[in-house]
This record gives structure tokens, sequence and C-alpha cells, in this order.
């Protein structure tokens, strides 16, 4: 028989307003002791006053105790509905895009909590990020066989989201054989993607609305791409006429790949690289006089938590007053943040105060936020995280 | 010899950072008392520490009883620092668009506060919507021939914000003549314009992007357009392979406009209209079984003072709940607001409420924002004031 997890009373309100998630503090753990429930197990999630509200799969020992799959009690999410939610997804993603590369399950936006895939063509790289998603490994493959037949599964479970659950982080290939990158092709322009050794799943689809808007504006400009990884804003910048552009990163691995994607677009000769920290090298070009028409930042997550949002501010402030510096008279800046902390209007704040720092002006002339594949649950704000502001930067 | 603007204590905090804007009760009426400007006047704003901040227009009858035109002190907005304006305004979207429909000028987004300029090739349509900007309109129209040498220039100068100015509403025509619509293009598909009997300048560019996104999605479908006006969302949807599409209006004259812009692109055939109440026309579409795969709301600004806010965010909720339940099993709502006063969270929460409304469930694939040549002034939040959410409806 199915277990139930009782919610307090009035902690029911989240769930009713379309929520997801419960925390282990609205669980009466009188009547149903969160201890002894089953790690990974789904339960009924029951309101205060017995009735059935839906079914979750729990972890006890995870802040967010338990994540709703259906809100049918007499559902389960097994292969079956594992299955339909595929073909509902895949479905979405089938209007939106010509071509099979996206994100095909973008967790709780597609009804799916903990769970990410992403789509290479034949290749679906996985991520698994809660405890409950983990226990079913083996039926998200055998629904990911149903729907697509891929030639190869990756389980990518190695986010620090694992850490919380108390997950082992790992990489392995659940299907099929890879020994080395994958090609796509994003916006026209073809990329060779390091899905088992790159960041996250190998690619970030989430940009790629913003960066069909950032490529119809760079021909003949010189670019910079700061935190370029492998060159997704660069090498597309190039293949839409820019100039020249200049990817840095940290990482030389992911450098090669910049430098390997150009030329697998015949664009070794307008991409170059440099190897340094980011606040490194703004400082560095500065101090060298360079001077582009076109400046790319999109850096990782500065706040991961609520209590980071301070000094992470404090870096995208940074981080946006040196790259200005570093545009011409009348300049294009591209300033993403995917600190899902970070508040678009926030962001908006740290473009203010950069242009004001450095007496210019700033017209905002792009709003781009996560791309199709990357749906937003209305109910759940932490769905959305990504923001992209194009900033025109000139002097009066 | 200049007069000046003297503010009180502090009161100098939001022009520091950017923003344009003076409030009457911002001033030190004892140094320099509102009623001794001249309407319209152009002052030099001091601090009170008496350091001088800039030079700005003055309206003593109104809230907004100044507003920046320039931060060197030295500066006066003449004729010559318009064509200067008007100048970076035009490159900006010469860099934009290829082709000369656009927002020219959008008020304090383009440093100009009080001045709406829209270009339909070489007729322009100018709305002056302050004191101050009225008293500089002889300038206007001597600045925008130098720059553009329009064929035609209209003062459409019948904003509500003209009343708050106490000014007088009149339509003229400033230089050449016009006696019918304007043919302008967006997105690939003509439209005749009303310039001088439509609303506001006779187009709502805004739209352009987020128009541009749903335009790759009703392929092969069945669409609604409710608040039609004169059908830049629908005549572009069947120029873009919608099956069948029904414009609703309560205008029978806008209507009029829709089945012109239909014939003019070839598409009578596909695009019907229907003159009622929109809340009406919804209860009745509904009431008669009718579905849709794509619905369209755009509908005016429902909340335009911060007082109408609760009454207004009803009004949202209603329609985009009664708009829900004419889409089929798996449907696409467009959902947008133009109130500077519905934040965005805000209409993501009206569409949550329709959602759970409606026992669907919703996926948030885009979040749209006024178009390029609308920039949002980044100290100025009431700069960025368009809404577009696009949002798959679905039964899981």
């Amino acid at each position: 028989m199915t277990q139930t997890l009782r919610l307090k009373k009035n902690a029911d309100r989240r769930l009713k307003a379309g929520h997801l998630w419960l925390y282990s503090n609205e669980v009466d753990i009188e009547a149903t002791p969160l201890k002894g429930l089953e790690p990974g197990a789904q339960v009924v999630v029951e309101a205060a006053n017995g009735k059935a509200m839906g079914v979750a799969y729990v972890n006890p020992n995870s802040l967010i105790c338990a994540r709703v799959v259906s809100r049918d009690p007499n559902m389960r999410l097994d292969r079956s509905l594992l299955v339909h939610r595929f073909n509902q997804a895949l479905a979405l993603r089938q209007r939106l895009y010509a071509k099979p590369f996206y994100r095909l399950v973008h967790g709780e936006g597609d009804l799916l909590p903990g769970l990410v895939v992403d789509r290479f063509d034949d290749v679906v790289v996985v991520q698994l990020n809660t405890l409950g998603m983990e226990r079913l490994a083996e039926e998200v493959v055998a629904a990911l066989d149903k729907v697509l037949s891929p030639r190869v599964i990756v389980f990518k479970n190695d986010s620090s989201g694992r850490r919380q659950e108390q997950l082992e982080r790992q990489v392995t290939v659940a299907k099929g054989e890879l020994d080395g990158p994958v090609l796509m092709e994003e916006n026209g322009v073809r990329f060779h993607v390091p899905v088992l050794d790159g960041q996250k799943t190998g690619w970030f689809f989430d940009h790629r609305a913003n960066r069909a808007w950032l490529n119809g504006l760079v021909a003949g400009k010189r670019v910079l791409d700061v935190f370029s990884y492998i060159g997704g804003w660069g090498v597309q910048a190039a293949a839409h006429g820019a100039r020249e552009v200049l990817c840095v990163d940290v990482s030389a691995q992911a450098l090669e790949r910049v430098a390997e994607n150009a030329a697998l677009n015949g664009l070794h000769e307008q991409v170059a690289v440099g190897e340094a920290d980011a606040f490194e090298a703004l400082a560095a070009l500065k101090a060298d006089g360079e001077q582009f028409d076109v400046v790319i930042l999109d850096p990782p997550a500065f706040i991961k938590k609520r209590k980071d949002i301070p000094n992470g501010e404090r870096a995208y402030g940074k981080l946006n007053r040196e790259a200005m510096r570093l545009l011409g008279r009348d300049g294009l800046l591209l300033s993403a943040s995917c600190s899902m902390h970070l508040a678009q209007e926030r962001l908006v704040e740290v473009v203010r105060g950069a242009v004001r720092h450095q007496d210019r002006h700033g017209q905002i002339v792009y709003q781009g936020h996560q791309a199709e594949d990357h749906p937003v649950h209305p109910a759940i704000p932490e769905t959305a995280y990504l923001k992209a502001l194009g900033v025109r930067v000139f002097r009066d």
C-alpha cells in the first residue's frame, strides 16, 4: 500500500497554486514521520484535512522533502507516465525547432521534477538531479528508448544538486558507446560538444534565442566573448560576419574546443582565444588599450544561494563595469546572468550602475530569457533563471 | 540669464542614479519657487549644495515638474542638440532594421523626455507629450527635416499625457500633405496604417519581435486575435500560414482596416472579423463551442494609474481565464500587457491563476518585451512597460 505524507494546516497553499515542491517544515511529522518514509519512494500527499492532493516522490534528507509528480493521487511516475510526458515534451520541441538539437526535458517546467534531458540528435544526455529521479533511472532509459530510440544515452550525473540530495556524482554511458564530442548545430552554426567532460550536459541550449538576436548585430564588428566556454557566442558571432572575435576563458580545454569549433565552420582566422581569468583579462585588455564594438558577458552563476546575493551582485557589478570600459564610443554589451537569485530588475540595476560609473549612457534594447525548450512553470519562479540584456552603451 | 531650480537635500539621488525626472515635492521652493519659473522653460538644476547637475525643462503645474534634457549644465535642448539626438537614435535603428519602419524616438529611452517619433518611411508621426517638448515643436520639425527630410510630418498630439500637462489635444499636419493611410511593412507583411485617426501613432511597433516569434508557430493553426485593432497580429499570422484567423475588436473602423490589410496581402479568405466587446466575444465563442489553437490577447492598458492595480489585475485575470477556455487540448496563449504598472511577475501570476482555474497545465515558453526601437532607460523603470508571454496550455 502506498504511504502517505500529511501536510500541516495551510501548508497546502503552494501546492494548490500549482507549485510542485514541499518543504520538510510543512509536513505534519506527528501524523506521517518523514523518517518513516523510504527515500525516493512515491507517496500520496494529503492536506491537513486528509484530502489527497497528488503523488510525490520523497527525500526525507533534503530541504525539499517531496516533489509532486502528478496531481492525480491514483497515478504513479512510472515508465508509462514518463513516456507520456516525454511525448508531450517532444511535441513542443518539434513544433518549435526544425532540427533535433534541444533540451527535451526541463525538470519541473515539463512536470518532471529533478530530470533534465538534452538531445543532440541520436545522443541524449540525462541529468538525474534528485533521489526520486535517480530511483527511476532504468525507467527513464526505457522510456527514452521507446520515445526516441537514441543511439546513445549518457547519464551526466555530476550536478551540484546531487550533493544536496546526498547522491554520488558520476558520468556513465547507459546505452551505446561514445568516444568523443558530439556534432550539433545552433542558429545555423556547427559545434563539437563535449558531452562527457564538458560543463553541465556539454552545451547551453538556454541562450539559443539570445545568441540569434546578437548574431544579427555583429557583422563587421570586433567582438569580445568573456567566459566563452567552447565558443557558443563567439563562434556564432564570427559565423555571422564579426570581423574579429576574441574568446576568453580560464579553461585551456574549453579554448581548444573554441579553436576546433571555429575551424569546423571555416572561421579559424576570425576567432582568437585567450586563456585567463575573466577579471584579469578585462584589466589586461584595458591596460593594452584594446577596444571592442561588442562585449559578451555570460558568466557562471555568481549567486548560487540566497546568502550569496550581496557578494554576487558586487561581482556582477565589477564585471559589467570592467567590460564597459572596453567598449568604444557606441558599443553593445550583452550582459547575461543565469543566477536564479538575481532578479531581472537587479541585473538592470547592475547595468545602470556600470553605465553611471563610466559616465556613459545606456539603452537596454533587448531583454532576453531562457529559450522555449526551457519552459517556465508559472507557479514555480525557481524555473525562470536566465536573463540576457542587450545594452547600447554610448557617450552623448 | 538661465533660471535655476534648486533641489532639497538628498533629493538629487534619483538624478545621480541617472533618472531624468524631478517631482515637485523635491524642489526647494523657498530657494527657487516653482511658480516663478516660466512653464516649459529650460532651467539649470542644482543640488542642495548648489552644484549644477544638468538642464531640465519645467512644468510647474505637473507632478513631474522637470525633466532633464542634458547632464551638462551648459547645454540647452535646441535644434542642434535635437539633431544630434535624432542622429544617435537613427544610427541605432539603422543598425537594427533593414527597412525604414520603426519608432525613431522613444522619449526618455532616447534621452528626449516627452517626445515620441514613429517613422513610416517618408512619413513621420510625432507626439509631443509634455509642455517642455510642445514649446520645441518648431525645432523638432526643423531637426527632423535636417536628419530625415521626410515628405510628411504629422503631430499626433492627442495622448492622455497631454491632459496631465494641461495641453490641448489635436492632430495637425506640420509638413506636406496626407489624405489617407500610410503603407508600411512589418515582418514581411504589408499594412495600411491610419496615422491621422488611428490609435496612438497609428501602429504599435513595440510588438514587432513578439509578433515575429508567434509568426513561427501558427502554420496550419486556427487563430483568435482579441483586441485586434487593424490586424497587426492576426493578418501577420495569416501571412505566416494560419489556416483561419478571427480578429475581434470593438471598433468597426478598425475591423474595416483589418479586412483591407488582409486583402492587401491576398489573405481575405483566411481572415474573418467580429465586431464585439472582447469579454462578450469570448463568452459568445465559448457558448458556440468554438475552439482555437492559438489565442492572442493584446488588450489596451487596463492599469493606467497605480490605484487601478487591483481592478486591473482582476480584468487581466478574467480575460486570460476566458481566453484559455477557448483553447483545445494543447493550445498556445499569447498574453500581453502594456500596463507599466503590471510587473512581469504579476502577469505570470495572472497566467498561473488562469491555468489553475481551468485545471490545466501551463508552460511559459516565451517572455517577450518591447522591441529594440523602444529602448529602456536603465535608471527609469517607467520606460519598460510591455510584456508578452507565450504560454503552452495543455491537459496532462
